[in-house]
C-alpha cells in the first residue's frame, strides 16, 4: 500500500493474479446478473421517473469504473430501489418526469453526488457515514420500502398519481381510483402474485420435484425474467397496448450515449443538498453489503477507497446518460452467491448489459408498466421490517425514539427529511447523555485491590475520602457538571478531607474541562480539602501535562486507585473502615 | 421545590425573609448601578442602531420581572454590548437604522428571544447552552469586542459608515475618512483617552492622594458619568451642535411606553434564527456571570429556572419599548461589589432609571454620540482576549482549530456565522474523536491486581490472552471500529484463545454498538476463541441484561480485570509469562 498508484488503483492488485479458473467463475457470475439486471434496471428507471433506457446506462460504465477503483470483490453497482427514490425526489423539485430537463437533471445529479464521494475519499473522511446509526438506518430503509411499493400502485391500477409522502401519495391514489384501468390491474396483480410466488414457494416446489437446489436457486433468479417474457408476450399477443395498457414503448437500440451533465448555478444550488444525502445513503448501503461480503472471505475493504469506487462510478453514470448508482445490496449477493471472484465479473456484466442494449431493447417495447411495478414492490417490500422498533424499545429508549422519527417522518414528510432529523435525533440523544454523565461513588470490594459503585456493591469506605468515578470524557458539554456534582457532595460533611476523582473512564479532557477542574481544585484548596486523581490514562496524561494543572494539583496523582486508598486512608487493614452499601 | 408555585417564583423564597438591612443594602447598591446604567443603556442603543430611550426603556421592566422570576441575587439584567451588536445585525437586515419599521422589529426580537427562552426553560433543555465550549465563548468575545469598537470609530470620527463584517467596516471607516469631523474627532478621541485613564489610572491615583479604596472605587464607577457631563456642558455652551457635531437630541420625558410586537409571519421568518442564536449568547453570557457571583456567596443558581427569569425579562422588553436584554457582566460585578443582597436591588435600580426616564431626558439633549462610542469601545477592549490562542494551541490543537474559526468567521462574516461555525467545529472535532477512540492493549503491572497499557508501563501478559480496554463508550459512531479492530489484532496469531474487552471506560453501548458485538462474539466463536468482558459497569450491564447478547457470549462477564486473568491465565505465578513493554 505505499505506493500510490496501487493505492488508487486495486485493480493492480487483483488483476497480477488473475487466471482461467477465475475467469470461469467470473463469466458465470456476469451472465447470472445480467439476467437479473436487466428487468431491474428497467424498473429502477422507472421509480426514479427517467426513460427506462437510463437504467441500463447506469449499470454499464459505472460497473467498469468500480470495477477499477472499487476495493470490493463481489460488490455490484447500479442503480438502487432507495436511490431511485430518492432521485425522483430531488429532481421532482426542479423539474416534470419524462422531460428533458429531467433526465439533464439526474446527469448533474450524479456529477454532484460522485464528485462528493471522490472527495470525502480523497480528504480519508469515511467515517462520516458512521454518523448514521443501524436503527437510523434500518427504520429509513423500512420507510423507504413502503414509500417506494406505494408509488408503484399507480402503475399497477393504470392510473396517474403522484406525492411525494405516504399521505399525498395514498390521497392521490384514493382520488384517482375510480380511473383504475381493469387489464392493467389484472396484468400487474397476477405479475405480483407470481414473483411473490416465485420468492416464496417456488424453490422449495423445484426442490420437491426433483431438482437440484442449485437449478431451483437458478430458476428463482430468473423469475422477473419470465414475468417480463410473460407479460410482454401476452400484451403484443393480446394488442393490450391498444386496450389502455401502459407499456414501456421504443427504447432507443444503443450504446450509452456521451452526455454532459448541465453545470448551472441554479441547478447545482438546488441540487447540492440531496446530492450530499444520495452520496451518503448510497454509500453507506454499499459499504455496509462490501463488509458483509468480504468478511465471509476473510477479506478487507478500504472504506475511503470505497468512496473514490463510488465517486467514480457516479461521474461515469454522469457522462453517459445514467443517474446516481450505489452497491445494490440484493445484486451484490446474488453476483456473490453465483461465485464472482473479482471485479472482472462486474465488467463482464457491463458488456452483457451493453449487448442487451444494443440487441434486446426492440423486445421489450411491449412490456407492461405494471410488471415493471410489480418487480420493485416485491424487491422491496422485502426491506420493510419494523422489527427494529420492538428490538430497540427493548434495549435502549434512545435509539427506539431516532428510529421512530426516522421512520415517520420519511413517511411523512419524504426521504429526506426523515434521514436527516434521523442523523441529528441520534448525535441529540448520544451528546445529552454525555451531559449529564453516571458518576459513581465507589469503595474498595473487600479482598481485592477493585473499586466499585457503593450503591450496587458491598464495597469499604472511609469517611474522610470520596471517591468518584467519573463516568464520561470531560469536555465542553459536561465541563461544569463534573465540579457543581463535586461541590455538592462535599456541602455537608465536614468530615471528608480527600477527594478522588478516579478516571478510568475519562478519555478525553478538552480545554473547557481543564478550566473546571481547575476551578474545582482551586476550590476546594481554599476549603482545605486535597483532590487527588487516580487511574489516568496515558493519553490524558499527556494532555495534562501540557498545562499547569498537574503542578498546581492540590494532590496527587495516583496509578491505580488502589494506591490512593492505601496512601490516604492508610493501608486495607487501618481503624476507622465502615461498610457502605449493598 | 415541592410545592410549584416556588419552583418557579423564587421571589417568595427571599420575599419573606426581606428587612431593613437587606433594604439598606439593596438601596445603596441600586443607586450605584443606576448612576452607572444610564450612559451605559444610551449607548448600548446607539450601538443597537436604536433611539437612546430604548436602552432605558428596556433596563425598567426585564429588571423587575427577572427580579420576580430569576434565581441570582446579584444579576443585573439589560441590554448588553454583545447582544446589541447581534441586534444590529439581524434587523439590519430586515430594516432601515432609525425608521420605526427598525425599532418595531428589535421589539418581535425581544418577543421571540423570550419566547424562546421561556420554551427552553420550561421544558428543563438549559443544558443546551452547555455545546457552547469555554474556547469558543471566549473567541467570540473578544473577536465580537474588535467588531463592536471598530463599529463606533465612525461616531468619534463623524462620518458615516457601515458594514456588518470587520472589512466591511474598515473599507467603509477608510472610504468616508477624508469627510472625518474635527472638532466630533477632539471629543471623541478626549472622551476615549480620559475614559481609558479613569479605567486604569484614575483608583490608584487617589488611593495615593490619600482617598479610601472604597470611595475611589465609587469615583471609577462614576468616570462614564463624568465624561457625560463634561463633553454634554461642552457641547451645550460652545454651541457644537451647530458645529456639526452630532448629538442624542430630544429624548421622549416619559416612562416607558406599552408596545405591541408585530407578529408578521414574514418578520418571524427573518427574525427567528437570530432570536435563538442572540437567546443563546445572552444565556451564555448571563449564566456565567450568575454562578460565578453565586459560588462567592455559596448560593445556587438553577439554570432552567434562569431561562425562564431571562425569558420574562425579554418578554418585558418586548411589551415596553425595548430590545433583547441579558444580565451582563460588567453592570452585575457594580452590583455585586455594591452590596446587593437580594433582586430588590434590581426593582430599586428599575425605579432609579424610571426616575431618570421622566427627569433627567432634558439634560441629555446635548449629549454627543461620540462620548457614547467611546464609553461603548473602553467597555468592550477590556473583553479582547487573544490569551485563549495561545492557551489552547499549547493544550488542544481540537480546541485551538474552534477558537480560531470563531474568530475568523466572527470578524469575517458576523457575528451569527462565527458563533454557530464554533458550535459545530467543536462537536464535530469531538464526534471524530470519538469515532475512532483510543483503544490500549494492557497487561498485569508486577504486585498489584492493576493492568496498564502495554507500551507505557512494565506489565505481565499471556500469549494466550490478548486484553484490550476501550476507552471510550461503544455508540453508533464507532460501533463498527472496535469489531474491525479486534479481527485484525487476532488475525496472525493463533496462539491466542481468549479475548477480553475491559470496559471500564465503555459509559455507554447503544444499539448499534450491541449489533457490532453481537457479530464479533459471533465470529470468534467461529474461530475458536473465547470472548469476555470485564470490569463492565452497572448501567452497561443493565442495559445489555434487556438483550440476549449475555446469555449467548462465548465466554464470561468478570468483576475485575484481575479475576479475568487468574480464570483465563491460572493465577498471578503460572507459567508462560512474559514481561512486555517498557
Amino acid at each position: 500500500m505505499t505506493n500510490p498508484l496501487r493505492r488508487y488503483l486495486p485493480v493492480l492488485d487483483w488483476g497480477r493474479s488473475y487466471d482461467r479458473t477465475t475467469l470461469t467463475s467470473d463469466l458465470v457470475a456476469a451472465v447470472i446478473v445480467t439476467i437479473m439486471l436487466i428487468p431491474q434496471s428497467l424498473a429502477y428507471a422507472l421509480l426514479a421517473g427517467l426513460p427506462p433506457e437510463a437504467g441500463i446506462y447506469a449499470s454499464i460504465l459505472p460497473i467498469i469504473l468500480y470495477a477499477i477503483f472499487g476495493t470490493s470483490r463481489a460488490l455490484a453497482v447500479g442503480p438502487v430501489a432507495v436511490v431511485s427514490l430518492m432521485t425522483a425526489t430531488a429532481i421532482g423539485e426542479i423539474a416534470q418526469a419524462g422531460t428533458m430537463g429531467y433526465a439533464a437533471a439526474a446527469l448533474t445529479l450524479a456529477f454532484l453526488s460522485g464528485l462528493f464521494l471522490v472527495a470525502l475519499g480523497v480528504f480519508r473522511l469515511g467515517f462520516l457515514a458512521n454518523f448514521l446509526s443501524h436503527p437510523v438506518i434500518a427504520g429509513f430503509i423500512t420507510a423507504s420500502g413502503i414509500l417506494i411499493a406505494t408509488s408503484q400502485l399507480k402503475h399497477i391500477l393504470g392510473i396517474p398519481a403522484g406525492g411525494h409522502t405516504l399521505i399525498e401519495m395514498l390521497a392521490s391514489l384514493a382520488r384517482h381510483l375510480p380511473q383504475a384501468h381493469a387489464v392493467t390491474l389484472v396484468i400487474g396483480v397476477a405479475a405480483t402474485a407470481f414473483l411473490f410466488w416465485v420468492r416464496r414457494g417456488l424453490k422449495p416446489a423445484l426442490i420437491r420435484a426433483g431438482l437440484a437446489p442449485r437449478a431451483a436457486d437458478v430458476a428463482q433468479k430468473a423469475g422477473p425474467v419470465a414475468a417480463v417474457v410473460l407479460t410482454t408476450l401476452a400484451v403484443w399477443l393480446l394488442g393490450l397496448q391498444d386496450r389502455g395498457v401502459a407499456i414501456v414503448g421504443t427504447v432507443p437500440r444503443a450504446l450509452p450515449p456521451l452526455t454532459m451533465p448541465p453545470l448551472g448555478a441554479d441547478t447545482i444550488r438546488a441540487l447540492v443538498v440531496p446530492a450530499i444525502l444520495i452520496s451518503v445513503i448510497g454509500f453507506v448501503e454499499s459499504i455496509s453489503v462490501a463488509q458483509t461480503l468480504a468478511a465471509k472471505r476473510r477479506q478487507k475493504i478500504d472504506p475511503d477507497q470505497e468512496l473514490i469506487g463510488l465517486g467514480a462510478a457516479n461521474l461515469g453514470a454522469a457522462f453517459t446518460g445514467g443517474y446516481p448508482v450505489t452497491g445494490g445490496f440484493s445484486r451484490s449477493v446474488v453476483n456473490f452467491d453465483a461465485g464472482a471472484e473479482t471485479p472482472a465479473a462486474g465488467a463482464f456484466t457491463a458488456l452483457g448489459l451493453a449487448l442487451a442494449a444494443v440487441a434486446l431493447t426492440p423486445l421489450i417495447h411491449f412490456l407492461p408498466k405494471a410488471t415493471l411495478a410489480a418487480t420493485i414492490i416485491v424487491a422491496v417490500l422485502g426491506l420493510v421490517d419494523f422489527g427494529i422498533l420492538r428490538k430497540t424499545w427493548a434495549f435502549n429508549r434512545a435509539d427506539f425514539a431516532a428510529v421512530a422519527v426516522t421512520i415517520l417522518l420519511t413517511l411523512g414528510a419524504g426521504v429526506e427529511a426523515g434521514v436527516s432529523a434521523g442523523v441529528i435525533i441520534s448525535l441529540f440523544l448520544h451528546l445529552r447523555k454525555t451531559a449529564r454523565p453516571h458518576v459513581a461513588e465507589v469503595g474498595l470490594v473487600p479482598g481485592t485491590q477493585h473499586f466499585r459503585n457503593i450503591h450496587r456493591h458491598c464495597v469499604r469506605t472511609d469517611p474522610s475520602l470520596v471517591t468518584l468515578r467519573v463516568d464520561e470524557s470531560l469536555y465542553f458539554v459536561n465541563a461544569r457538571f463534573l465540579e457543581d456534582l463535586v461541590l455538592e457532595r462535599i456541602a455537608n460533611c465536614p468530615q471528608i478531607r480527600n477527594v478522588v476523582l478516579m478516571c478510568s473512564a475519562v478519555n478525553e479532557v478538552d480545554y473547557s474541562a481543564l478550566e473546571s477542574l481547575e476551578a474545582l481544585n482551586h476550590r476546594l484548596q481554599e476549603l482545605g480539602i486535597g483532590l487527588h486523581l487516580s487511574e489516568v490514562k496515558g493519553p490524558v496524561t499527556d494532555r495534562l501535562r501540557k498545562s499547569a494543572f498537574l503542578d498546581q494539583l492540590n494532590g496527587r496523582v495516583f496509578l491505580s486507585q488502589f494506591d490512593a486508598w492505601k496512601d490516604l486512608v492508610g493501608g486495607a487493614d487501618a481503624p476507622g473502615h465502615q461498610a457502605a452499601g449493598l
